[in-house]
């Protein structure tokens, strides 16, 4: 029998009593929901349905806070063992117990996240089965899913001039054999996806880089992940997840458009799709939308990694989602290319290194919650309740006539459409009428 | 008999009586060569035959200064004629003056620059046609080639929300129609590429735009266009220039990876190639080698777009290339990839609108052609007389193992590289030596 | 007596009968306002006297859509005529027609958006001065009044490097014969504020400019500006309107606190304030609110050029104002400041190039005027309604206690510090909440 | 007697057995300068004079390659001990060999990185001064010299929301004991700066932060500190370090207009000037050599943070400075102030993570040195034996005609130039020259 709410030999978050309710507008509690109601109704399914929401293991329970300047500011109660595989346990189970009080049906995490590193492949593997099994026993009790796994393939020294990429073959397997170890450890608990981060599949100069033979290899190394993961039960979608920069200069999976080149290229656009980080798209100068509308648009929207990052900061700065503008124009691509399949949307994002409170990792994701649930209804809203729709098809309606059709079809050759446009005079032109667009998200977001 | 230096009823240069001299980095003089030695043999080929260079008619005949916050600062004395026809014969004159004068062996032009457009298709490409004419003789007179030529599909208002991507057919077809006309002029004047840049092709709002229709217009619009060109006897490359942004908020082209994906994706990468653009690379947040690089791993590296931007500013200011670091590493990627077959060096540059003299024009390309011929040796040397490219060798040398080379052509699984990884116990990390090879540059640029 | 609705011998928007009625948020007509109801009263003022709107006449009658890659694309009525002070009048008319439309207090102007250039200095003036004394009239019928005047010393090509800081003195005269000019058609429009905003005052390459010499140059000027100025009657506010850069690469007025500090070292900081753009404000790497608390902070918050950039594009593209948020922040920080004194909100924003309907001009500024209408709300209910002020104070109030206040007061040297730190023991860190301000602000947007 | 090259009880970098020799152009050598002679005279001093280089603790011995993404990949042979005491020896040891053995003249450290932090203020003191006891011996030992102290405020969590502008009062006065201590070490070494890099100071979200009043205190906890260090012997210049962002979001020290313009206000800019970061000038959208112009000009030139960035990147990535244009253009601003005064080059530039090999913390700063008086000499070749400087003499030289003076003087108001104007015709403009100095400055890049 599953539990409303976990909790192991030891309350982590013991000033959140029960799960974190919907309180809607009126609400002056910061632990209520303004907006998430998961089981209200919007075009047929229930906004736990649509969103598929995710809370990912990394920035949540491993990142205290350090950066660049500075180590962590927070200490976490789950990291006061001393033995690595038995803090291991203690977050995992904090971990739960987050995911059940904050409401959430999904969670990702890297192979390093769930167990540290081993001596050697078979040890590493070894650990991360371990608390595998302890997974797999909490999904059972909580009703919790494995959104996606992954393997961390740039942290350790080894992978510092990359992992797939990495210019000695050495560096190769052994990134090989992570990525065996995580698809095992995926299929084990029914992930629904499988993700590849770039985190240094690219180069820190070209000077030194053969960038023909590092994204063949990398190619190569997708193909053996995919035919290993076929082979062994993974019936769910692999994901590349593009960034343009950082920690590398250049990083290979630059953007939605790069990657779907590369899949096509190399066969593998069948079993891959993408996984779009918001923050990833604006650090490659594109908004969140774009990158959504040109997978979806390639037939490759997988799914989303929601955070956000700062326009006047350009590095990753992983915030919590909280720009209605922006979850809107995400869920118009999302509900316009059907919704998700096997994806959702996880939040790869971190707490501020200063906001040290532990309610603060609940306040943040439920900002995050209400601003997707928010975003999905001004979306619906747009699409079903005005004349958006209408008037996008009316603008390319001369498509549909019989020389523009002929045109869509290949079949009007320079000449013909000389002729065409001799016989059609001076074209008159047509506003784009983007500023009452405009008004209308505007009008639509409060209204909504 | 062909004459050194052009001159037409009317000396538009008369401070420049003849051809500019090489005088070696000695010269005080702003108006001769310091390093572009046109005879001068590097690595088998005369620098002119390296560096095919081009210069541009519109920043160059057609610019005179203007900015969004004011007009033109440069009164040029071949545009003073009321009757625009007679001001397209003497621009001509002015450019063959020049490009005589300065001694390059290519130029590149838009219809429009050539000829004002006319009342209707046929009517344009009258008026093009009529200067074709006079452009062929003077190309016969001086030896002077065309490197390519292109159609203007982004100043007339019609063209605002694009071209072939426009949403409205008619737009379209007009847009075809030029495209007709100028590569009707560019297999007459024997041109050896014909460009697409896409000016407006792109969106000023995702809210407006169905991107998925508008992409595939794109296609068929090219498609259609190398069937009419190889239908009509171009043997040349078709060439797409990358551009991120600017005048759109967003432009298809991205960068030469989206531009290589798509051209794969609708099977257009037999005929077309790219023409690598140095300030549409970093306004795409890349290098300008790396755009180089991308297309020549390719096979799709055709031509070069010859300028700099501002790295503090963020459009594109299409300064003259003087960076000898960018030119030898661009040149690092040409000689790589065994040289321009059809492409060269084409000044895309304008001058700046402060620099009002006449002579400017040649003092900026002076610099341009300077900055590219030092380059040309500074890349030589560091890939021949250095043991830069041994060491770049080195650094991939396990993929020549039997393990490395089993991965390399697809035959190393997951389990078998785990197992690889296994006993090869821990991986050294090997150092980049990043600083090292910027050092070595920093040498050959001097001692070149 | 003054009109509703002004019409000169023509009308020039016919389509719009009479002054756009504010209809709430329920309407379904584009040229309704739905948020901003002129005589709603917020925190004991109405919204037309918080927000104090203005219409620019450079973008809304000057420009027809041209930028870089291509001419206007709008055919305006009022320009028909031949006769540059002809059109001058139209325009005019056509000027005070959309002001009483659309139901905007305030306008503003540079000399050449008025009238065009004339022979010399004493022509120019001779023809501004004839457009004023119908601007006077208009006014006078209208009710409509000038917010800010300006010159326009960055179009001319005598100014392109620079107008008071042009390296030739006789540009600078130049330069302040136009001001000259310009401060005594705002003087005999009873413009409440003069605008310096220096397009060309920077540089195009540091190579060439004594940065010395120019800045030393333009705060003489401003002095003889301001001194002109007060001699003749002026009694409002001079202001400065920071840029970081373009067209020139670099522009001397970057930011608020450049500004400020400029201002302060000449001993101008008692006439001048600022006028912060938005635009200017993200193309300096900064929020748009920082740069008003910046200038609140230094007591010089003059007015606003309300408008907003693209964050993907790095040029100034001023679009309307659209995003509520930062409305928001925006008049969180006006609110704070006390409100405008001689301040309002211009629109520096202009037409996408692709809205070609004249409607469109209408609707855009129905959007803008909006966008702070909500925004005023929901600054005021954030201000006014919620524990957001309270929780601002209470994070300073350390420094309410006898030490904290004695440090404030300059009263505590490093020994008694580092004795006051001993004795403090480990400090705890305290969070900074900013998530849970973040979900405070879009619970607002929506209750408000 | 001084030793040329120091060693302690081991050697921690065998490999380099004496003082890296000047070999010039032609060496084949990573382990040689090719540029760097210290004792060639230039301009009347030599190049050690002119250069003043410095090497950084942090970067150099205390960073081994960590960013955000994962671990150090160094492993240093001073960091085997777990007593952090001890280590920090060894730590000192080994910087000393490294100094002599480089031939630099000085060095820079924060105060943790001599010494770990204590219990207490008064702990943390007596640790640092035990190990500056043994800096003082080293010195007197090596010759070696401290160019400038500082404290480190931003690392420890206590100072995650700012240290001199903290919200908490307890925070801002533990700030302070840091300084007192970090003050009296550099006094005890005879330190020749002080430095304040702001890390902190600055905020996440303007919605917490009351920007007036942290900056108030900002100027109080300088004043503080100037106070006590002039009481207690201190001769030195105090210095400023501005960086626009990085880590927190905005950073007060934005640029060097920003500080100086607050170094005014507040009556602080007779002990302090500024030290630029070529790195934090280009996050701040400036050139390095603008940077430097504006110090120069207001008299505030201090000392240089000589790295790079890159600019692809957003965030510090604090490279070794190797391009010669760069170094050319700083050192150009810096011979026209007239050299350093108590100021010099340090290399605040760390390796490569990839960079793994010891003997490139050598080459990283060989390059560096390198490039920099390459940088020298083409720089004083620039300004001493080419026309550039009368070329820019005359460009100003109208401003030394009679009404040109009278406008410097203040006495020319808007009538006296209105008149002027109107007698001096239209002003023909003058070409900025722009191409032919960059021409001029690759020409001498190469024949210097």
């Amino acid at each position: 029998m599953m539990v409303d709410v976990f909790q192991g030999t030891r309350a982590y978050f013991p000033e959140v009593k029960s799960k974190i309710p919907f309180e809607g507008i009126e609400s002056d509690s910061p632990l209520a929901f303004k907006f998430y109601d998961e089981n209200k109704v919007i075009a047929g399914k229930t906004m736990k349905e649509h969103l598929r929401y995710s809370v990912c293991y990394w920035h949540t329970f491993c990142g205290a806070g350090a950066d660049p300047f500075g180590p962590g500011t927070r200490q976490y109660p789950w990291d006061d063992s001393a033995d690595p595989m038995v803090a291991a346990e203690h977050r995992m189970d904090a971990a739960f117990e987050f995911f059940t009080k904050l409401g959430v049906p999904y969670y990702c995490f890297h192979d390093r996240d769930l167990a540290p590193e081993g001596k050697s492949p078979v040890d590493s593997e070894n650990r991360l089965m371990s608390l595998v099994a302890r997974a797999k026993e909490r999904q059972k009790e909580t009703g919790v899913k494995l959104l996606w796994g992954t393997a961390n393939l740039f942290s350790h020294p080894r992978y510092m001039n990359g992992a797939s990429t990495n210019p000695d073959f050495n560096v190769v397997a052994h990134a090989a054999s992570q990525v065996k170890s995580a698809l095992d450890a995926t299929i084990e608990l029914g992930g629904e996806n499988y993700v590849f981060w770039g985190g240094r599949e690219g180069y820190a100069s070209l000077l030194n880089t053969r960038t023909d033979i590092e994204l063949d290899n990398m190619a190569k190394f997708l193909a053996a992940a995919r035919d290993y993961g076929r082979a062994n039960g993974f019936k769910g979608t692999f994901l590349i997840e593009p960034k343009p920069m950082e920690p590398m200069k250049h990083q290979y999976d630059f953007d939605a458009q790069t990657v779907t080149g590369f899949l096509r290229h190399h066969g593998l656009d069948k079993d891959f799709k993408l996984n779009i980080e918001a923050n990833h798209a604006t650090l490659a100068s594109h908004t969140f939308a774009h990158e959504l509308q040109m997978s979806a648009d390639a037939g490759l929207l997988g799914s989303i990694d929601a955070n956000r990052g700062n326009p006047q900061n350009g590095w990753d700065t992983d915030q919590f989602p909280t720009d209605i503008y922006d979850t809107t124009k995400a869920m118009m691509v999302v509900l316009g290319a059907g919704g998700f399949k096997t994806g959702g949307l996880n939040f790869d994002a971190k707490l501020r290194r200063e906001s040290t409170d532990l309610e603060d990792m609940f306040i943040a994701h439920i900002g995050g919650m209400d601003a997707f649930a928010r975003g999905l209804e001004v979306a619906d809203y747009i699409l079903n309740n005005t004349d958006y729709s209408a008037r996008k098809a009316e603008r390319y309606s001369t498509f549909m006539t019989e020389a523009g059709q002929a045109f869509r079809d290949g079949n009007m050759g320079l000449e013909l459409l000389f002729e065409h446009a001799e016989g059609h005079g001076p074209v008159a032109t047509t506003s784009g009428k983007q500023e009452l667009l405009e008004n209308l998200i505007n009008q639509a977001l409060i209204k909504a």
